[in-house]
Formats: structure tokens, C-alpha cells, sequence
């Protein structure tokens, strides 16, 4: 249990310093200050300052942030130092998508599961998924309890997410990552966060109007 | 152009709002409270009455909302009374889920093109895609201009995202939906959201650590 104090917010705009931080880096950049941080991220150099204050600062008075230590320091706080187990439940258009993503850009996060309602034929392409296997949702508690899966994705249509996270959630999940439409009940203790694609759409919508 | 008050924050509520409005509505409730919104949403009461009230408010005293009514403003005001035409930039496994989800799910918003670095065959299955045609990115930009897309949703590999972003902000469209890895440089007056999949699933590392 760490400083409950990190707002929400704070958190939401760390993965966003990294990966700004990767480009810098991809391009040789070795220190870069906050003002010019500020430039390329669009939120204020105080703002900057400020959120990094939340985990101690990593810079040093007029010399700037060390690229490599910021972007390794805010991995770690992330917690992506570390390696995680997933099964991803609900395999249509979404959920390879969504695979074959983490697949290709997420060395720390491994899938050793599918789950889908009928055994699918093994049609995974190119893409390499460690030793993840492709079963029924019947064996879905089972698998996650002995295999000790860390994370499930949740792609199911709408009207079954709650009773895969119901099933998840009480087979040992730590997290759930849920990219359905719907809003999970989930129990205190497992973490969970949502990428709802339509209210993004939605809101897109609105400030298409504010933009005329 | 509207009132520029309204916080970000408020209108990033709203289309979850109207996601439990519509469940409400599904199940026959007429009419509710705050406080049970409040209970089923999980903002407070407070806030929901906070935010309702920067668009006048719905409620009466000692009635509540109405469920329909609450769920149309809310619609009227995120601008889904109005019709979008849509082109998908990028058809690969992402291109296909989205496609597909909103061929399905959001009946506002018409996909009208499909491009993609190739020209793809028509593989499009079960879904309904109004009279979208496949298409190379070569005529994107034409394509544009003369069926007056409303909404580029760029699906394609990050190092292609912004030369895509400047092509379809060049040719008039009035939104773009971003679900690249990578944020995009677009011109004022344009108005753009990100669903930046690895921002959340990163998140949810962090997440997990202080569920511990």
C-alpha cells in the first residue's frame, strides 16, 4: 500500500510523460527541462513540476530531468518493472485487436489465455502470444486460479461483462481491464479501469459543436 | 459556439450519464432521483445536481429527473441528435473492431469510407456499413472534400498518425477520433479525442499496486 494522497489525475497523466518521454529518447534527447517538457506535452511547466513533486522530483535545479531516469522512474512507479500474467476473455474483432496490441507493445504484460464462448480456431496470424492458450469460458475460474493470472481483459458484449468480472474478480484477478460498454461492479481490493470507446466518440461529438 | 464554462471534466460525465439513462429507460424507470443516480453512477448526489445544473438543470424539486427526458437533453447537448459521416483510416484488426462496433452501436454516425494503405478485399462480413466503400489512402484526401466528412477515426501504425492527422484536417474534416499510440498535432478549430489504450492499461499496473 502506497501515498494514498496521488490523485487520480496525477496518475492519468503519468503514462502520457512516458511515453513523451520514449520519443524523446528514440531520438537521443538525454535531459530535457520542464518548460521544454512543457512545449511538447501541453500541460504547464508547473504542472509538470508538480505532478513529478508527487513522487520526490526528478530534476535537478537548472540542469532539467534526465530523460532515461524520468521515463525508467515513472515506469516503475507505474509499476511496469514488473510482469503480469493476463487472460483475455471475449475474443471477437475487439479482443484480437486488442491482443494482438498488447502482443506487439507490451513486453510486460503476457497473455496466456483466451477465452472465448466456443473453442476458436487458432487463427492468431503473425502474432506471437507467449504460450497463451484458446479455451471455453467454462474453464475460464479454473485457469485463472491455477495459472495465477494477474489481469483479465474483459471484450464480451455488454450483457455478459458483469458475469465475467463476477467470475474473475472471484477466481483471484488483481486487475480488470474492461473495454466493454458497460461499468462493472467489482470488489473493493481488485483494480480496475475502462476504456469505454463511445463515450470518447461522444464526447468528441460535443466538442465538435464548441469547435464550430 | 456555446458556452465555454463547462469544464472538461463535466463532459466527460455526461455520455456516462446518458449510458445509465439509456439502462434505466431499457428497464421501464420513468423517473429518478439524484440520490439514486447518485447510488447507480457512484458520483454524489451533489455532483450530479452540479452537473446537470450547468445546462439548466433537469430536475424538479421532489420529483427527480425524468429518465427520458434527462436522456434526450443529455443527447441534444453532446450534439447525438445530429448526424456524423464518418471515414476510418487504417483497417486492421483495431480498424475492423471499431468499424464494427460502431456499424452496430452508434446508429448517429455513418461510416461512409474505409482506407487503408492497400486496398483491401472486401471482407467486411456480417456488418452493415451503409454504402461505405474500401479504399487506398491516396484518395483520402479527395474523398473528403468532396462527401464532406464529418469524423476521421486514425487507426493506423503511430509513425504514420500525424501525416494521416495533417491530410484529413487539410481536406476539412471537422473531428478526428484518435486511437493511435501517439498524440497529434491538429490545427484550432478542429476538434480531436484520444483513446490511448496503453495510457489505461498502464494505469491499471499502477492501480494494481495500490490495491495490494
Amino acid at each position: 500500500m502506497r501515498n494514498k494522497q496521488i490523485s487520480k489525475a496525477v496518475i492519468k497523466r503519468l503514462p502520457r510523460y512516458r511515453r513523451y518521454l520514449r520519443e524523446l529518447q528514440k531520438k537521443g534527447v538525454e535531459k530535457i527541462s520542464s518548460k521544454d517538457l512543457s512545449k511538447l506535452i501541453g500541460y504547464t511547466a508547473s504542472q509538470i513540476r508538480q505532478d513529478l513533486n508527487n513522487f520526490g522530483g526528478f530534476g535537478q535545479q537548472g540542469y532539467g530531468y534526465s530523460v532515461n531516469n524520468l521515463y525508467e522512474e515513472i515506469g516503475t512507479i507505474l509499476g511496469l518493472d514488473k510482469e503480469y500474467k493476463m487472460a483475455i476473455v471475449g475474443y471477437g474483432r475487439l479482443g484480437r485487436a486488442i491482443a494482438n496490441y498488447i502482443a506487439n507493445n507490451e513486453p510486460k504484460f503476457h497473455i496466456i489465455g483466451i477465452f472465448d464462448v466456443k473453442k476458436i480456431i487458432q487463427d492468431i496470424d503473425d502474432v506471437e502470444f507467449d504460450d497463451a492458450q484458446i479455451m471455453t469460458c467454462k474453464s475460464l475460474a479454473g485457469f485463472i486460479r491455477s495459472e495465477q493470472v494477474d489481469i483479465a481483459v474483459i471484450t464480451v458484449p455488454a450483457e455478459k461483462a458483469q458475469l465475467v468480472a463476477d467470475t474473475v474478480a472471484d477466481a483471484g484477478v488483481k486487475g480488470i481491464w474492461n473495454l466493454t460498454a458497460v461499468d462493472l461492479e467489482i470488489p473493493a481490493g481488485i483494480a480496475v479501469e475502462n476504456v469505454h470507446m463511445s463515450d470518447s466518440l461522444h464526447a468528441l461529438a460535443y466538442y465538435m459543436q464548441d469547435a464550430e
